[in-house]
């Protein structure tokens, strides 16, 4: 069976450069070779498998895990790995792991948040694994309300010391990654308090455990939360509860960058600006954006490949039924996902694009832009992880009963996703935040000149008074008449929720009322993103036959999609007409046929190893079905053929003997 | 903390009678009282306990299993328990097993398909166990079409025997629960070949395993098919893989009811009439439909619960945060899906009529309700398990951070619900198979009369001309204004689908062509149907204070809620304005703060018990943060404070050791 290609008609059948799209997917000709180079040996070291994941037992899962963490870093020093090609590399490892906070969020707190001589102290340990640490923020009691944490973190001026405690079982530290039996040290979100004083929620390094003996120190309670959603998935990590009984450790471990604790307690702001927090929040959601089109489109490859291999109905005269990606109910499922994955990959690299743009800002105390850039990422981070993780679960109806199984991938991928529409913002919660900015934008629309990504609300009159001209289905083609029409959508759903407000006495309880419209508004807004960002992208340069022109097909069918998903929206607005939402959909179904043909080589071009796709379903050969049988018999019930437990529980029952069967 | 009732404050508010509601619910005060019968036999015995289940690896969850199935079976026989109160214990002890498939597949269809003789043979030996069967018919490459079922069963009329073979791989049999591991019988549905020729697809009842020593008989390769969704979930199931090497059965064991094959190898046709079969697919899936009100309920009603516990943002001077169950945009997807539970339950309740109704017209030999009936339940079956799956997907994010717990039960809940979407026929194949229907109606209206939840197309002249004429927020609780307005919006796409596919010139390709539009007047019809039964359910008299006012709130949260969320086809069919579908939403907000109050007592009404709710955020006192932080430490990972694999994997890198750990 080696080196059959059960795909290579559908391969054959593509009309554009599929290495040149894997360029145009991955960025650049260099991210494309560091990713393949870092994805291939991951791949073919047997020490990453991970197809008995799911069989394990939490304990063994876990040891596995620390097993793999080891190797994957004694991979990074002995290979002299660089930073990115050591986060490409844990990427394709493809399992939660401790180091993923350790690096990912316990050294970014200290570099963002920690004084010249802290980060000189703590870096240098924690960047050679000397230390091992997380970042503990949420707990049992508390998660998207920061200001209402219950840790705290007072200063006794005799020591010199901060004691850490918590003070009911809400305030028990519960959450964390890597906190409940790896980290020896954590930054602590905690209440300061000096003088009896409350002078807001800081980040404290403490030590949890003992660097000899890795027992927790001195009132340190900590353990792991317990399973969480899926077989494997999550439960490689160690999320863990932390509770303090009185803890002390000295001044200079609480961060200090921006406000300072002197040794007399007074309380000293630094001149650091406090928006800088912002700053890392852009960073951080941009790379949620970014992972967002990685999970879709791994799901999407999967559902995309198996809709060509498995055959169902529309046999003539005996012959093969039809593939079921020929069927267009198929089609106007899985092809707005496919074209979602890529929306979200451009809006993406457009987001990193903008953290640099802001961080350039910041260092030169220009924050202008930084409310707008804020807004923007929170939206953009809630409505790709909404969508995403929707599209994982819809990628697996898509693939039938077999999208059911473990070995089809996609219940782990969906597990082990979903969390992402919680952590960094409650997406519902950073929707009413970008609801809140669109209010505030109308509201100035006067004597303050919108920027950014609510530039267009500057046209707002405009866009308010002229309704859409398309006349063609055709017509829904013009990459103007298509972002004008989300920018018209957007804003009078904006302006129309502010003349709503402006009628409430208080203007919080008119929020608080009309929320769920708000959030309707903040949609359409970050919708409108997506699709001009897609658009502009298409009118650089993008090299290789046929590249631009498949992106264009993709692109196209992402927006009329959301036309025809939202033709509420539109309707509701006056921007449209029955008859021009019918013609976008009509032109939908005709570039679901152009979409038909390259479906192969589209998630092709994500250059996905069968390792990292982990799916007997989206197999780059397309040898599904002798591998799922083959699968089978490696599940443990398979062991023997009577199964453990039979002679007691089920003889007796057939053998009408359960009078006297010990249960 | 025993008695404590956090929610105390919550049940106070309640506007109408809880203990009426229950019976409201259940149906009767004699299922009630069954229901809450059994519910508690199982509650209260600890050889049902379920809350380790997720934590054990496969062979020990499957043992487990057998363990409870042996228990619960002799608690029937010893308690003499009727029929009813059988199926209602193992709907309590929630837990797949084989014996689902026993006595609600294997017996129904030796029942429905098998002969006089055949009944008399086999039942009796099904139903005091002394064999155990389940149902075999889709195959490795084969689901939804049965008529490209591959396995064969050639008659031999040399021997009397049939012979039944797996030719290919794909042919394997493939998923039918209770095959795997304990099935000594199954009625197998393969072609039929006699004399070369092809007959269809019929059932056999074929022995897989001694009934000795359980082996596998000669010919017969049968195992578990592996590891399914979900921690516990289905993985307590022995879903199986079964091929045949030419096992020959006598040939009296071919279900014969409808056709018959002589020993001179002669077909003939029964004078039952093979409508019949259409009967049992309206009973199978009016249970399937019963199923989705309890499973979304159960959802509903932790997410409820614990939306009045968990407390987030809005505190004033220090007093304790906003109840999140206050949010409106935590109502406005809250109340919705409890209003849906609701919805489907009395939906759920008039199919069981409908199918005693088709079953008195079948006896009669009156066959012409049945398409109705059957395009009915099949488009119910599809609407309310697409919706229940989502809906516990949406009350897990509703429940924060902590419903990814495995200890909140919802993942558990939508693991082992999501198969309901795929079996007894793909949700959105059902759709189109009423689409089909519906067009058909349509382009008949000239001549014959639309009967049953089609009627309505009998105004189509009427509807298709008259608009909407509501002027007021309050308008919209007029019974038949609302009906109407579904019935408009139904009709209108149907006849609009019908007017296009008659622009084909081969209708097949039309049809292919247009799916997903057929797909969304399919969803219209449905709705209309589950809205119109909710009214007609409230036009009957229901006892107990108070409690018919509160289910015509949730009566029209449920119909408005569907007004907003598809305004797109209301507005597209012109049947309202913009103006009109603004006041809807409108008179929703108002809703919501009507259910608000009676919210827990609306879900306490559902009767679950915490043991069957499974579920530590679903608590019915509420005490939810002391039992999360108990329950944490019964993970494994906390047996040790330092974890198995820490001496080996994480002490060598944080001693800069690597280089001579063993990995």
């Amino acid at each position: 069976m080696e080196g059959v290609d059960y795909l290579i008609d559908e391969r054959n059948k593509a009309q554009f450069d599929v290495e040149a799209m894997k360029v145009a997917w991955a960025g650049s000709r260099e991210t494309l070779e560091v990713s393949d180079r870092m994805a291939k040996l991951v791949a073919n070291d047997p020490a990453f498998e991970k197809f008995t994941r799911p069989m394990l037992g939490r304990k063994e899962l876990f040891k596995n895990t620390l097993k793999k963490a080891a190797y994957a870093w004694k991979l990074i020093v002995n290979l002299r790995l660089s930073e990115e090609e050591a986060k490409c590399l844990r990427f394709y490892i493809d399992e939660p792991a401790y180091t993923d906070l350790h690096w990912g969020m316990f050294i970014p707190a200290i570099e963002g948040q920690g004084t010249e001589e802290q980060k000189q102290k703590w870096l240098p340990l924690a960047q050679k694994m000397q230390i091992i640490g997380c970042y503990a923020q949420t707990e049992l009691g508390h998660g998207s309300n920061v200001q209402g944490l219950e840790t705290t973190a007072t200063f006794d001026p005799q020591t010199d010391e901060f004691v850490l405690h918590s003070p009911t079982l809400t305030s028990s530290k519960w959450w964390p990654g890597g906190l409940g039996k790896v980290s020896t040290h954590a930054v602590i979100y905690a209440r300061l308090i000096v003088n009896g004083q409350f002078h807001g929620v800081h980040g404290f390094i403490v030590q949890l455990r003992s660097l000899e003996d890795h027992s927790p120190l001195p009132g340190i309670t900590v353990g792991d939360i317990g399973l969480k959603f899926g077989n494997g998935a999550y439960n490689t990590m160690d999320n863990g509860v932390l509770r303090f009984d009185h803890v002390r450790i000295p001044r200079n471990q609480m961060l200090m960058r921006v406000l300072q604790v002197t040794k007399e307690g007074k309380i000293k702001q630094s001149d650091v600006p406090r928006q800088l927090i912002y700053g890392t929040m852009v960073y951080v959601r941009q790379t949620i954006v970014a992972d967002a089109s990685k999970a879709l489109s791994r799901a999407v490859c999967i559902a995309t490949r198996y809709s060509a291999v498995r055959r169902q109905f529309g046999s003539r005269n005996g012959g093969p039924e039809t593939q079921v990606i020929d069927y267009k109910t198929q089609q106007s499922r899985l092809f707005p996902l496919l074209a979602s994955a890529y929306a979200f990959r451009f809006v993406g690299e457009w987001l990193k694009w903008l953290y640099m743009d802001v961080k350039q800002r910041l260092a030169a105390n220009d924050f202008s832009t930084l409310p707008e850039a804020h807004a923007c990422t929170a939206g953009l981070k809630s409505l790709t992880t909404t969508a995403t993780a929707d599209g994982i679960e819809e990628c697996r109806k898509l693939c039938g009963g077999h999208g059911y199984l473990v070995s089809s991938g996609l219940p782990e991928l969906f597990a082990v996703y979903i969390p992402a529409c919680t952590y960094e913002g409650d997406n519902v919660v950073l929707l009413l935040q970008v609801a809140r900015f669109l209010v505030k934008t109308v509201s100035e629309l006067g004597y303050k000149k919108p920027v950014g990504t609510t530039g267009y609300m500057g046209r707002a009159a405009d866009l308010l008074q002229n309704n859409c001209a398309i006349q063609t289905a055709g017509e829904w083609l013009n990459p103007d008449a298509v972002v004008e029409a989300f920018e018209a959508r957007a804003a009078r759903m904006a302006v129309s929720c502010g003349q709503r407000l402006a009628k409430f006495e208080n203007p919080e309880e008119g929020f608080a009322e009309l929320a769920s419209d708000l959030v309707e508004a903040s949609v359409a807004h970050c919708q409108l993103i997506v699709v001009s960002k897609f658009i502009e992208k298409l009118q650089q340069e993008i090299p290789g036959k046929g590249v631009k022109e498949s992106l264009e097909v993709l692109c196209y069918v992402y927006a009329l999609f959301l036309v025809h998903k939202h033709q509420g929206d539109f309707l509701a607005t006056g921007y449209l007409t029955p008859k021009q939402a019918s013609l976008a959909n009509d032109q939908l179904r005709t570039l679901y046929s152009k979409v038909r043909p390259n479906a192969i080589a589209l998630v092709d071009a994500f250059n996905y190893t069968d390792h990292y796709l982990g799916s007997i379903l989206g197999r780059y050969d397309g040898n599904v079905y002798p591998k799922l049988y083959e699968a089978a018999w490696a599940d443990p019930l398979n062991d023997s053929d009577v199964a453990d437990g039979f002679h007691q529980y089920v003889q007796p029952i057939l053998k009408q003997k359960l009078h006297s069967a010990k249960l």
